[in-house]
Order: structure tokens, then sequence, then C-alpha cells
């Protein structure tokens, strides 16, 4: 079965998008810890980020980098904080998190419920930035 | 000043040594989350990951992948997690986490007190993965 990922990738499931080109593509968190917080994902399904072949891998981080000054130019925040988990999504993720704080990145914390508008908002920044 | 990693990679301060190249270095972090808890850092004094050079960048975390690995084969865990926050030490790096729960990358928890002979433990079994 697609992981809920791959259903992004294909439109199947709705995103706010903010970045695409063929190997990767980046969008909003649909539970973020932070506005702002963005996914970015290699289209290929894997699930360790470092199983990826070598040069897929570091184009996939080019990518982050990217999207990273994009988000930082974007969003308020002191930095751009960096995370792969992974437990619960077998496809490989980078978490790309506008942190003020350390506990900004604990990802044991409640989740934003942000309204359609804000989304949208936030995209656009992003994307304008 | 000297960032307390440029003191570790100048030998200033001891260390638990992972791997070293040219440009990078990886060790044991000094207050572990976990145990296997590794840093990897490039030798240039940068604050902001994203601001590395982009061949440099993509070579970090090369590296990065290549340390991941190691830890992989000798910490048990379900996979290595990744990640950057840099909001204490101005000095760009990536936490290598092996991870048995998403609890395990929470910045806040209680950082563990390891013995010489545990660091060193840990240490060669990396090494020699």
């Amino acid at each position: 079965m697609s992981s809920i990922f791959t259903k992004i990738i294909n439109g199947e499931i709705p995103s706010y998008k903010i970045a695409e080109n063929d190997h990767f593509i980046a969008f909003l968190d649909a539970m973020p810890l932070v506005k702002g917080h963005t996914l970015v994902v290699p289209k290929k399904e894997v699930d360790l980020i470092f199983d990826l072949e070598s040069e897929e891998y570091k184009n996939l981080w080019e990518f982050a980098q990217q999207v990273a000054k994009k988000v930082k130019n974007a969003v308020p925040c002191i930095r751009v904080g960096v995370a792969v988990v992974g437990l619960e999504v077998p496809h490989a993720h980078i978490h790309l998190i506008p942190l003020t704080k350390v506990e900004d990145m604990n990802f044991r914390n409640e989740r934003l419920k942000l309204t359609d508008e804000e989304y949208k908002e936030i995209q656009n920044s992003i994307i304008n930035s």
C-alpha cells in the first residue's frame, strides 16, 4: 500500500505544497509543531533516509537546504531546525521546524490546529520569500 | 573565541572520536540522550548548517550517512534519528541519535551519565562495526 506521502505526491491527498522537482517534494506538515513546520520528502518510497543511494541522498539534503532558506525568510524564528525521526510513517522525510526555543522540537508537544486560510497564508509567504 | 567543538577538533578538549577527515569529525556526545548519541561537525566554524557552501554541506551529510550506518550497526535501536538544533552551541552540528521511541529525541530529557569505560566500549563498537 502506498504511504501517506506517496498519496500526497500523487495528489490523492491534498497538501499545501512549497516546492517540488522530479525527485523531491516539500509541503506543510498537516500536524505542525509550530507555524511553518515543513516536510521534505523523496518521491521514491524508501523507509530509512540513510538507505537512499548517495547521490539522491545528497540531492535531497540540497533540496532541503533551499526550502529551509525560504522557510527562514518567511517565518519568524531564530533558526530552522532539522529532524528525521520516521517511527510513524515508513517513508523517509525531513522535518524543517522554525525554532525559537529547544522545546519547539519536542515531537510529544500538542500539534497546532490551523485553518485553511492560515495554512494558505504560510504557504504563500514561504513560496514568495 | 573558539567554539567548544573547535577545541575538540584541535584536541584541546578530549572526546571519544568516531571518524574524521580533513573537513568533518564525528565524536560521542558528552551529554548523550541515549547510548551511541553521536555528533557530526564540520571543522569550519559556521553557526547555521544551511549557511555552509553547497558542496561542503552535501559532503557533510554524506559523512553523516557513513557514520549513521556504523552507529546503526553497533547500537541496538530501531533507526538512527537526525536532529539539527544548535540553539546552544553556535557551531553547526548534526545529532545522530539511536532511537527506539520518539521520546528518545526530546532534548529536554535528562542526559545519561556514562563512565569512561562505557564511552570507550561504545566508541570501539561503533568504530569496529
